[in-house]
């Protein structure tokens, strides 16, 4: 057999990758590796903490050099060399050497785009003002570190909310800067649901981030000072010496595009399930493609590194003949910020009630990462969602200082193997009083989740708390109650409930509160086989907490 | 139908859980929970951190008092009540309450067995001698506080290097008291592999905790100064001003086995699926039972909070008519000492040597927990095995100071869902750069595995590197391998291999290392696609390490 050709645009997460796992199934295969930019496989997750001086040498974010891949993997490397564009009848690309300003061509076998995707920059008045930045590239992050070096910033605007917008928060303020974060959604991390988004800003407004939701911005311009000021929607007015836009990517695929590759609904490269795109020679991975999301059945748009990873050896493998399949994405996601970690996997529930297919419920808890009676116990506020009748665990979303990324993991890797909510409550997870319970978080949502499908506790429905005709009953302490009580409810602690049983009504809905929610499920097996019709309001007063400024 | 009678003997983990459960699906239920001890629901796990006095306060360790029980669950608690016989005919126990001395009979529909294990307390000479001392109760800990603060020892013996060992030794020199182990096993941690449990030695040494492994103690004595001396089969002689004996526990079946219930082979209360002992109203749940290991298939005694936890719901469950069935244990433990973490899930290589039954690969990984160019990154050494040819995994280990617990967590997921390293292989695990990587490590873990099952590379056989006749290679960098060949080997760097081939022999193996063995496995993939035969030593010098001295 000849040798065969491979060329690959793009060369950080998922180029770099596909290209070394090509080495490793075929020796003999001629592999180039294209990038626009000055580096490859460099480390984009770690450019806000660069910008931070969390790391503070700029070469740790180089993970492989153009020399480390010809020795070490006989691969070519050019860097600052553009593909203009793709001739797929003459199966070859046509590159610009930026350095020298000289095109060429150069022919291939199977072309693999990894272009990734491009920081969004709307049109906005003054939105390329100087000291308006966004960030992408090591030489990105560079300029932002040279201004705050040499301008010593005291106020940023961040624009928009995400995952990337909260780190480069606690970066600004870890670089002494005032730190103004504008979004337009009505929520911090839009990809979480909106009540667990709650937990982070409220954590953010502890940290002395100011925080402006459901607001978009409507352009720049200079101050007198020498500053920017930044306009908005709602005719607020920020003033800031430096703005991150953090608005979101658009995958790149104008290269894609203008070959006439299949674009998806979602934007993205439509690949199939070895990342092939509709062109049998050119295959596509990364930011810049669409993938089906395991849980949710949607093609969805998911710019996170482990996808990237996994696309790329599934393309390597493909390439070089291999029996392999993308089973799509969950899309498990972390983000960590002034101590806190919120991560998440599988579908939330917007996404579900947007697609509407599945019968599915929600459990609320707020268990510590280990038992409280070691030093150093922090709840984590945990969303599990699952589908009825049998349990299927289909997403979750966590929050808290310690353990979260752990408990996140293990409800991936169950989603990952079709795991019920069962199978959580059965879990065999570590346990020491440093590490966990006995009852480790994730089994306690297993065991809520399942007494729901066994029919053994209702959940009253949170969302028609203001529109109840229920009786509303806190049994925690007396004391409990006067502090955070949910408005109109009625106070019976749980030890007197079964002495007190004539207090209740004997028709009508009686819907149960505490401060967690165990004490209110003992309280809803109490009344039940008494003959009440009760319904325990999942996560309690910690989850109304977060629950009702949205109401 | 009548109300029930249910008795729980035995009211710290197992018992009180129990009888927690069995009150929320039965508010009719007459229960009796009698504890021979004055607490129940107390912290056991907690108690080599009271005695360390990181937990301060005695009362955090009670989680549930006798009055919380009464409140809260209707259950009637006797503590300080020895139950002395079972008469299984008239379906009732005799009580003995200590405290007044007299004994009396209760009946009962069902009874629930929890009686724990009993540290193990061989009739060494002078075994009883003041300052020697066992820890299962609050009571034992208060004597070990109260001995540690009225005589202010300066050194101690731990007998017992096991995970209970371990945490004494950590809490021992936390109160500023030197401590010497004496360990009859040839290694710490025996449930652990010996390789692995070399990592908790080093650990140890480091943190100035003197060792005695293979030798057992033969008795005590007192000394001139008042102080303590132990002997050992060795002839060794060492001064403590106090001893602590964790040798393990045994399961306390006396009450069972005079009431003749069957008793397993490994000595635990034999029970079903259901935890129902060989009489149809007796279940025994906890430490006192054998159980099925879900990946050994045999019976083992699993002496663990959370299996605990487990069955006592399945007892309660069954004993309230519903269908249920434990699913046998994983054995997922986690022991932290000197901020070492050390975890392991499923079968050990030695387990699965000793059943024979299966053919299985062993892979050794040394990833980081998280990317190194952020701050903080250390090493996990993990230890993955796997079964041939399907790779279903089978168990994993490892030890590391971050994250450890993390990725045990997620392998237990898998085991229990059945998940092969396959499944390892595509898991979308949480990545920022403060909490993972794009190919975390259990996703190395499944991929070294999985390249293994793939054919893409074959493993060296670290056990016969001794006798090998293949020649060593080595292919790290000079200065790397000056520092820690390996005895024998040969070095050509990786960049150099491609160029050097002619210096390899083209008869023979070839079996190359590196650091960690990611290199060598690079290594491998040139010689094999070059017709050499190449076999990688998985896990490079840093198994070496751990490997060579027990060889």
């Amino acid at each position: 057999m000849p040798k065969k050709r491979v060329v690959i645009v793009g060369g950080v997460a998922g180029g770099a990758t596909c290209a070394a796992r090509l080495r490793r199934l075929d020796e003999q295969a001629e592999i180039l590796l294209f990038d626009r930019g000055p580096y490859v496989s460099f480390a984009n997750c770690g450019l806000p903490y660069y910008v931070g001086n969390v790391i503070r040498d700029e070469e740790k974010l180089l993970q492989a050099t153009p020399a480390l891949f010809k020795d070490r993997f006989n691969i070519e490397v050019r860097t600052q060399s553009e593909v203009l564009s793709i001739n797929r009848e003459a199966r070859n690309i046509t590159v610009r050497d930026i350095m020298k300003g000289r095109e060429y061509t150069e022919p291939y076998d199977e072309l693999v785009l990894s272009p990734g995707a491009a920081p969004i920059r709307p049109k906005w008045p003054g939105a390329h003002l100087p000291g308006i930045f966004t960030l992408r590239t090591i030489p990105d992050s560079r300029e932002i570190r040279e201004w705050i070096d040499s301008r010593n910033p005291r106020k940023a605007v961040i624009v928009g909310g995400g995952f990337i917008g909260l780190e480069m928060a606690e970066n600004l303020i870890h670089r002494g800067i005032a730190v103004t974060i504008v979004e337009m959604a009505n929520q911090l991390m839009p990809p979480l649901d909106r009540e667990m988004a709650e937990y982070a800003r409220l954590h953010l407004i502890a940290h002395k981030v100011r925080l402006s939701l459901g607001d978009g911005v409507t352009g720049f311009e200079s101050s007198a000072n020498g500053g920017l000021i930044v306009h908005t929607q709602a005719k607020a007015v920020f003033e800031a010496d430096l703005v991150v836009l953090a608005i979101g990517v658009r995958p790149e695929t104008g290269l894609a595009r203008n070959a006439g590759l299949e674009i998806g609904e979602r934007g993205g490269i439509r690949v199939d399930k070895t990342m092939r795109t509709s062109d049998p020679h050119i295959w596509a991975i990364g930011d810049a493609v669409e993938v089906k999301g395991r849980m949710s059945g949607e093609f969805e748009l998911i710019p996170l590194a482990r996808p990237a990873n996994n696309q790329a050896r599934i393309a390597a493998d493909a390439i070089c003949g291999r029996d392999v399949q993308y089973r799509g994405v969950l899309g498990t996601a972390v983000c960590g910020f002034f101590g806190l970690t919120a991560a998440m996997t599988g579908a939330t529930e917007k996404a579900l009630r947007r697609a509407g297919t599945v019968d599915f419920e929600v459990v609320y808890l707020h268990p510590t990462q280990h038992v409280t009676y070691y030093p150093g116990a922090h709840p984590i506020h945990l969303k599990l969602l699952f589908r009825k009748p049998d349990g299927l665990v289909l997403g979750a979303q966590a929050i808290g200082e310690a353990g979260v990324a752990r408990r996140v993991d293990v409800i991936a890797t169950a989603i990952q193997m079709g795991a019920t909510v069962f199978d959580l409550e059965d879990a065999e997870l570590c346990y020491a009083p440093q590490y966990g319970a006995a009852k480790d978080p994730v089994n306690l949502a297993g065991m809520i989740a399942a007494n729901v499908l066994r029919g053994d506790v209702e959940l009253a429905p949170w969302d028609k708390l203001n529109s109840r005709q229920a009786l509303l009953l806190d049994v925690r302490e007396v004391h409990e109650h006067h502090t955070d009580a949910i408005p109109g409810s009625r106070n019976i602690p749980l030890a007197q409930l079964r002495s007190r049983l004539n207090e209740l009504p004997r028709s009508g809905e009686i819907w149960i509160n505490c401060g967690i929610g165990q004490r209110s499920y003992y309280a809803c097996r109490i009344l039940r086989q008494n003959g009440f019709r009760a319904r325990n309001l999942s996560g309690g007063a910690q989850t109304y907490k977060v629950l009702y400024p949205l109401q």
